[in-house]
């Protein structure tokens, strides 16, 4: 998905946000806000938006010095979902359809994204639980997803923010440990998760974990490690978290689910389908489903 | 006043917005941001807002070749107050305290601004003229005003937006026509009034009208003609409408009433006021009151 035009005001407020978060010091806030317009006066709009975001936020460390400006939310998230993990379990494994219960859950998690418009509060994640729980979701229902993710023997699970990788410990459950492979990004960009996410929230004691080699908050594959790409190459289906992953591998050829919150007016006109709807979309899949 | 970071993303935002109103071609919207983005990214903010503005607009001009992008907006809002005049008229008429009447529906009008977030409907116009009639007047109350405004013998009023001066013949009417000068601006800048509108809304026939000489939605001194300044200085009092002027006149060594409403979060935060505040500040006045 190439950047639209829209999301260059966007870039703008969020960078200024995010550096106010971190810092009161007008003059870092000055000289980031500087150095991100110009470069966004010279960007390629044909690359997708997640690239963009990884330049800002590169600058956004160098000027402010911190290395990882989102680790205390990451670790914020993180903590609240793993105490309501207990209770997420038991939801998935008394419902009657465990697998759809565990997909709603995964999507519910989306919901914790810093790179989007408002921010997040940890009573939304609640909410959003309900919600998700009950909403339609646009395009493969569960029931639909399953025998396609049953007859894959190996899957690369693409994670996308701090918090939300333990609710995808549900559906990694319901696919079978043994075949499942976790990315996480290869650097800080944004809340998404990296190595230390995975390990601290017993991600990396269920699965392997790997990361892409490039810290944006996507998959820009033409900067991801060849280790990385070897994986992705040689799996027989990608689940893909989050609109960052979406918009960065739009054009991969290869069986996908893209699974996410649309959670930001570009992507909802671009879709044609309003903010919040959960969407499950299918691509090059053959088969019977 | 100076530029704050925050008025940065509110900059893009706009420009964004305007050449999207102006034109469906993509390629004139692309050029005016990446030339916007490229000035906003060495902008002086020590200058206040309303020059950084002039220069935006200035490029949205230039790109995409429209002399007077707001025109349209400018003569509808006109046409709009023009056909509400003969009843407010009547209220002011009728009113126990005309002058009061006439202070509070000149500042209802400031709110036909497109300068500031969120776009202004016809019916916003109808609903604010009821608002401020009962609303509180943060400074100085008319009662306070009107013997300053009497004591007065040259009263320079320099407008701001179109539609609104329309408003502003209400107080010129209490004031006494024959020692106010009116000022509009020296070119097209967002949706503020020019001569057309002065001569369209019957201004120019009731008092003497002149320009600033330049292009700014403001009254930067610098860039004002030698005769505007002229008339300013000779001038026992000014009334300035609008948080354009209120920007650019901040440090104005003059007795000044600055006449507005409070339009956006930084003035808001600026004056620790809500938006919305109707604002009547008077500076620089001497003698009883």
């Amino acid at each position: 998905m190439k950047t639209y035009l829209d999301c260059i005001p966007c870039f703008i407020r969020q960078t200024l946000e995010t550096v106010r978060m971190l810092t009161g010091d007008e003059a870092v806030c000055e000289e980031v806000l500087r150095r991100v317009l110009k470069l966004a006066a010279c960007m390629d709009m044909q690359r997708p938006p997640p690239e963009m975001a990884r330049k800002i936020h590169r600058i956004i460390r160098e000027v402010s010095g911190i290395e990882d400006p989102y680790r205390e939310v990451k670790e914020r998230f993180n903590r609240l979902v793993l105490d309501m993990l207990p209770d997420l379990e038991k939801r998935v494994e008394s419902s009657p359809d465990p697998f759809d219960t565990a997909v709603r859950l995964a999507l519910a998690g989306n919901i914790i994204d810093f790179g989007t418009p408002g921010k997040v509060a940890e009573e939304d994640v609640l909410e959003t639980v309900e919600e998700s729980l009950v909403a339609p979701i646009h395009g493969w229902s569960p029931a639909r997803m399953k025998p396609v993710v049953d007859r894959a023997a190996s899957i690369l699970y693409l994670g996308d923010n701090a918090g939300e990788i333990v609710f995808d410990r549900l559906l990694i459950e319901q696919i079978g440990r043994g075949k499942v492979t976790f990315a996480v990004r290869g650097g800080p960009a944004i809340n998404d998760a990296l190595q230390a996410d995975a390990d601290s929230t017993g991600l990396s004691d269920m699965v392997s974990v790997i990361d892409s080699g490039v810290d944006a908050p996507g998959t820009p594959l033409d900067l991801c490690s060849p280790a990385f790409k070897q994986t992705l190459s040689e799996s027989d289906l990608v689940l893909s978290k989050g609109q960052g992953n979406y918009e960065t591998l739009s054009d991969l050829e290869k069986p996908v689910f893209f699974l996410f919150r649309v959670k930001c007016p570009l992507v909802s006109r671009h879709l044609g389908l309003p903010e919040g709807t959960l969407v499950a979309e299918g691509r090059n899949i053959k088969g019977p489903s």
